[in-house]
């Protein structure tokens, strides 16, 4: 039932928005600010600024604290209101010194890196034997204690798509695998990278371990490391990896938000926040993830800003530390969860083209959805049948019902570099860039002042 | 004059192998050899094990000796006679810890790797300005003494091509960019690896001091690093830059030439000698660079020994210590330059479709290049207006005068790959390994049987 109320709705859309001008006041500013967004540098400057006057900037450490100063003078000078940081104590984790060598049967060094909240191997290292499962389910089908002594291989492989279905299902070797392993007394896991390129650059990311479970020694190997690996381990005998992660815990350190605001012209109108995060995993520069997500929603701001005071205030956060825990959004939420926020989108998926809008708008909304999909599909964005969920770090305030609409980026490419040192300025093109600002733009347009609800 | 020449040769050849089947004795055999040959996978096999089972090999080090028992064992297990090792001595370079990081105005670890025959920073690294050069030309124009104190950054971008042809000039920043900066006064130099992709591995490759001038720190960036410090000092205020290198010179090591034969019927028809090198850097695993070489060379006379003993014998040289300062074809030139060559090819551009052929054979062999021309352009090869030139490995017999034949491979993404860990068994593509094969079969089994002479 879900395909034809989806495209009779756009059928009706495109109706209106063609024979019934007078019901679409707001859409020729919309489509004009729209269009001139297609030109956008804004974005662009942001993230060339970000990346190369600061580039890595992990969580709780200094670098992260030094690109809250950075922000704050960038959306100063852009002429935002309220700009300001807000900080938080976490829990923090660095990265130590990483390396990987099969011993045995054959000798050659893997490319390696940490995973997030990984334990350590100490300075001298650990070699044991590799214990190998194809899948996460096999690694969690292998009995209690059969793993004492050894380290875990998991090469579950990812493969890319689009919309980045992928990563839900197997990221979950990166992100529960350690803690299975450890539960089953490994002494440590290594995973093929959660990528889908073919170079010698891990990519890093978030693991958990359950409370009780002491962690591990947790490590990625890029993706043609892992292929070289399950080729050794296809000769038959056994193999012994030796892995150096010398990662430190160093306790609850400050991380933050930074704010900026549109004053609205009705404060009573609502507010519609828009964010992105501002950390970024230390491998990389964080050029895709997610550099791109802050600038595409400041540049969109700042367009409707300089056309005019909108009805309602946007806000724009540029949180913290969300690659380690999403701790920057529950700061947020925290600070700001009863305030009246009426829409909040985040921008957190790369750089590359808006191709499909979700919505989860009330039915009296149904007009500015409706006007939103029309100045969309000029840009080549269809309308989705699935829900709108939002991001990491808007979880908070999507769990708690409040209205949201996703600009869902091409993925295809996306996990070629997230999460490792690949993922830097040179892999954003300024087109698809560009786009996504007048998506983003054509959205805050039209939302910002309709006069209907949008919660 | 060369393209009307070139044409109306190659119209009468293919006129000649459609109208004139008893001209052409051999041509059967060879087409039958040649498809088959597009189903091979020793080349294969031979590619997978020694990226698998040995992987990097750098000159001169027990991995090096390594491969050459692998050699050894792999080429009489395919049944090649004369199968040995020949040793010889040479001069040694080892990597150590190699890390770069901006420090001022900015700071932000760059990705670097050692250049061959670098000298080292000593264990505390050197911390200094950066002197920035466009390209080599504005290096070499320096004033002398200008750089005292510096750190050179050559920025010169080399851009991909089929046949390969930016190499020679743009390799000059790294073959002869550290012996200039030094000799000026430098303290170190940094250059835009010789590369054509967009990947945080840089791309290390000899360099050569010339005599008098000590050996300085020199070292590539990859290339998104090195853009990051080109848009770092646009911003006009001085960089400074951590260096920490620390390779070592060994003194002489022994190295070797793995040499296997397919013995000719007829002793007086000379040698065909293919080869490649065995040697790699030890950032990959040589997969491109040159285990495909070897595979291709190796896979092809097998094929022809297969069939039947050939007129001619057929030499395999699996060189040594290619990367360093072709070592291994000198040390054999020594040992067997004396011995009746006729034909002298090499493959080491990668493994992706040979794509032209080149030829330089004297005037009585015209009949051969023209049944080898014809046997090729059933596999979309080209006949090239362009002499053929060997590789480095049997240069001092391509240098002697000795005829040879060119099989030139596609080498537009060959630089993406080139002495960088990304040079790996997964950046192989199968069907174009075969289709090498294939081409080398076609070109040995006219070649090795033709009753004209070859040189
Ligand atoms: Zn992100
Ligand atoms: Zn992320
Ligand atoms: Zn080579
Ligand atoms: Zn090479």
């Amino acid at each position: 039932m879900q395909k034809p109320t989806f495209f009779r709705s756009t059928a009706l859309a495109l109706a209106a928005a063609f024979l019934c001008p007078s019901a679409l006041l707001a859409a020729p500013d919309a489509a004009a600010l729209r269009d001139a967004a297609l030109k956008d540098e804004i974005a662009w400057d942001i993230v060339e600024g970000l990346t190369t006057e600061i580039g890595p900037r992990l969580a709780a450490t200094p670098k992260e604290a030094q690109a809250r100063d950075w922000a704050v003078a960038k959306l100063r000078s852009l002429g935002f209101a309220n700009v300001r940081i807000e900080t938080y104590r976490m829990p923090s984790w660095e990265r130590g010194r990483e390396e990987a060598r099969v011993v045995v049967p054959f000798d050659q060094p893997l490319a390696v890196t940490a995973l997030g909240n990984s334990g350590s191997t100490g300075p001298d290292g650990l070699k044991a034997e590799i214990a190998y499962f194809r899948t996460l389910a096999d690694l969690e089908a292998a009995p209690q204690g059969s793993l004492k002594g050894k380290i875990a291989f998991v090469s579950h492989a990812m493969k890319a798509s689009q919309d980045g279905s992928g990563y839900a299902p197997y990221g979950q070797v990166r992100r529960i695998g350690p803690s299975i392993a450890a539960a089953k007394g490994a002494a440590g896991i290594v995973i093929r990278s959660i990528g889908t390129d073919s170079h010698r650059l891990p990519h890093t990311g978030s693991t958990r371990f359950e409370p009780g479970v002491a962690p591990i020694p947790a490590a990625a190997l890029s993706i043609p490391d892992a292929e070289n690996l399950e080729r050794m381990l296809k000769r038959g005998r056994p193999v012994r990896l030796r892995l150096l992660l010398t990662p430190r815990f160093p306790g609850e350190q400050e991380s933050g938000n930074v704010i900026a605001e549109v004053p609205g012209s009705d404060p009573g109108a609502g507010i519609i926040l828009v964010a992105g995060h501002l950390d970024s995993w230390d491998l990389g520069t964080g050029a895709i993830d997610d550099a791109a997500g802050i600038a595409i929603v400041a540049a969109a701001a700042k367009r409707i800003m300089d056309a005019g005071r909108p009805r309602r205030t946007i806000r724009i956060l540029w949180a913290g530390a969300e690659e380690v825990g999403a701790y920057g959004g529950q700061a947020y939420f925290a600070a700001h969860g009863h305030e009246k926020h009426v829409l909040v989108m985040e921008s957190d998926f790369g750089a590359d083209r808006v191709w499909r809008a979700h919505y989860r708008l009330p039915a009296a909304a149904r007009p500015v959805r409706d006007r939103i999909a029309s100045a969309l599909a000029d840009l080549g964005i269809v309308s989705s049948a699935l829900p709108a969920r939002g991001g990491a770090d808007i979880e908070p305030l999507v769990n708690a019902g409040i209205s949201v609409i996703d600009l869902q980026q091409d993925g295809t490419r996306y996990f070629d570099l997230h999460h490792s040192a690949d993922d830097t300025l040179d892999k954003i093109d300024p087109a698809q860039l560009a786009q996504n600002v007048a998506a983003w733009t054509a959205v805050l347009s039209i939302a910002a002042n309709a006069k209907e609800i949008l919660h």
